[in-house]
């Protein structure tokens, strides 16, 4: 561990150089009009004594730490191992650093461990927060909304209860089923399963709804319930083709789930996408190019939707800094960014 | 104000309760859902320990945030591409967990970010920093420095100038190295190759110091640089089948490089172990368990490293907190911990 006597003040450094404290800050600031020898001593003092320009008095005028933090419902080994959350960090990272702020992720055990995240929000080390709260029986949010920090959610969230101000960015996953719907029926198939997400979850909710709205005569033998992954994938699509052996097409919740259909389907002789087409949701890469055949899936840009949350909180915060109280991050009722989705042909369907 | 005490942590009001610390938890933050009778018996707990729940109350006394930045000297997309990081980063969250800390992970985009790091290390908002830096010309360990937090490195830093009150844990990358060609002599291989990792990281330098200490009369013709990834892996394997037909055996710096190794000696029609014995480093999984034929290769314990050096970090704060200067932050030297590694035998060598 590197000590650290107390950090040295801005009179320190200019003892040591034998100059006054306004040298010292012009040269720390970069200003100019300080002759060049005495602005060397200045920097040596500043190396020796490993000297930092104060960021609190930095804090004082601006009111910002020009940091933001991003905190995920889950825990940390689920946030690593998940491609769809990484991408959406990636364009949130592309987006702070863009406009020279700090991402800060907070990390967490599991949900014993939210209190102390809100904590932290509330302490005053960031200017706002990017949170992905998946769950509708998560108190995250709560938590969040209690430490008083404006905040952009990243997906729509469940308790769409009329509290204020709540911000959000989603994907258009009804719209984006009722395209894989499109598409099936479109190739004429007429007896088409769905795979669930976990119906706890807006983005799983928001597709069923969207596969209901085109295919509201669908019994429920034909609807059955996953958990995005490809283990639920196939389970699910045994339970389908034990009730409904002539299903001729599936639209599956997400390619994870689609992946896991696929292999189901081969295992019981069905010709994909001849017997049975199959439609996906994400397009995940590696994922939807490697499965056999490749899958027909329906897209949302992930990177660009993390992009956007950070887009959207930085003006928000602009905004509230210059006074302006009819910022996004003050709105009303809850609003929502809703992002399009496409649907990228392959050989599933 | 200093506390002389060790405070009581969740963990010791929930083993004195007889309850998890998910529901110590819930009851010192209001939360609903917990049975009166077990209620009760945590706010006995919390009332005869004297724990104090609050964070402004605590870090009254403590001066404390409970808090640890993580920084990692990688861009944010490699830190989630790399498995060996997310394995440290594993370690390290359960060890802050444990103790009630935060972790706070601080991404970049590049080296260019690295100064908005350092303010915000500066800035107040953590206890220490967990800090992996693997390139010799980094500059994060001098901002990391100025800013004036007890740290701890992952890693042998590569500065070693003699600067004070540096801490690192690492593993035994030089022994290790040793044994995996003690492991090749042993099995009497005598013409044996080494495919080294980018040497301006301290563990591929020391990987190849160990090989060196038993192969001393080596002709550079059997040394061959790598880069840690399975495409430098065979690069270099071509490079040495080309140089040295004759070569009986490889030590590779790591699975990765292990794996592409083995994919050109097939395709050269070598057979393993029987013409040319290959060990690895790292027993990276899946990656060791998965190589045709599984690999022999060094073990190193990474989610331990990352354990360890939150653990270290945490005792020099306690420490620090009770007036005690006699402590690992005030080390006169750099000193490392350096954890013990072990040759894992599969069917490569």
């Amino acid at each position: 561990m590197t000590e650290t006597a107390p950090r040295p003040t801005l009179e320190a450094v200019a003892e040591r150089a034998g100059v006054s404290r306004a040298t010292v800050s012009r040269v720390v600031n970069g200003a100019h009009g300080v002759r060049e020898a005495l602005a060397e001593r200045v920097r040596r003092a500043v190396e020796e004594l490993g000297y930092v320009p104060n960021q609190a008095a930095r804090s004082l005028v601006t009111k910002r730490h020009d940091a933001v933090a991003v905190v995920a419902a889950e825990p940390e080994s689920r946030v690593f191992a998940d491609p769809f959350f990484a991408q959406q960090l990636r364009g949130i990272s592309k987006e702070l650093t863009a406009h020279d702020n700090q991402l800060v992720l907070l990390l967490t055990e599991g949900r014993e461990d939210h209190a102390r995240v809100g904590r932290y929000l509330a302490g005053g080390h960031v200017d706002g927060a990017l949170v992905f709260s998946l769950h509708l029986d998560d108190p995250l949010p709560g938590l969040v909304r209690r430490a008083g920090v404006p905040t952009v959610f990243g997906g729509r969230p469940g308790w769409d209860d009329g509290r204020d101000g709540v911000v959000y960015v989603d994907s258009d996953n009804r719209g984006g089923a009722r395209a894989a719907v499109r598409h099936l029926t479109g190739l004429g198939r007429t007896r088409i399963a769905h795979i669930t997400g976990p119906l706890d979850q807006t983005s799983a909710a928001d597709r069923l709804a969207g596969f209901r709205d085109l295919r509201a005569d669908a019994g429920p033998g034909l609807i059955e319930r996953g958990d995005f992954t490809s283990g639920g994938g196939e389970r699910a699509m045994r339970e389908l083709l034990d009730r409904c052996p002539g299903l001729d097409a599936v639209f599956a919740a997400n390619d994870l789930t689609a992946a896991g259909a696929l292999r189901v389907l081969r295992e019981r002789g069905r010709r994909v996408p001849d017997d049975v087409a199959v439609v996906g949701f994400d397009d995940m890469l590696p994922v939807a190019e490697q499965t056999d055949p490749p899958l027909t899936t329906i897209r949302q840009d992930i990177e660009e939707m993390g992009r956007l949350m950070a887009r959207l909180l930085l003006r928000g915060l602009d905004r509230r800094a210059s006074g302006d109280e009819t910022s996004a991050i003050a709105a009303p009722a809850p609003s929502g960014v809703v992002l399009p989705t496409t649907l990228v042909r392959r050989a599933s369907a």
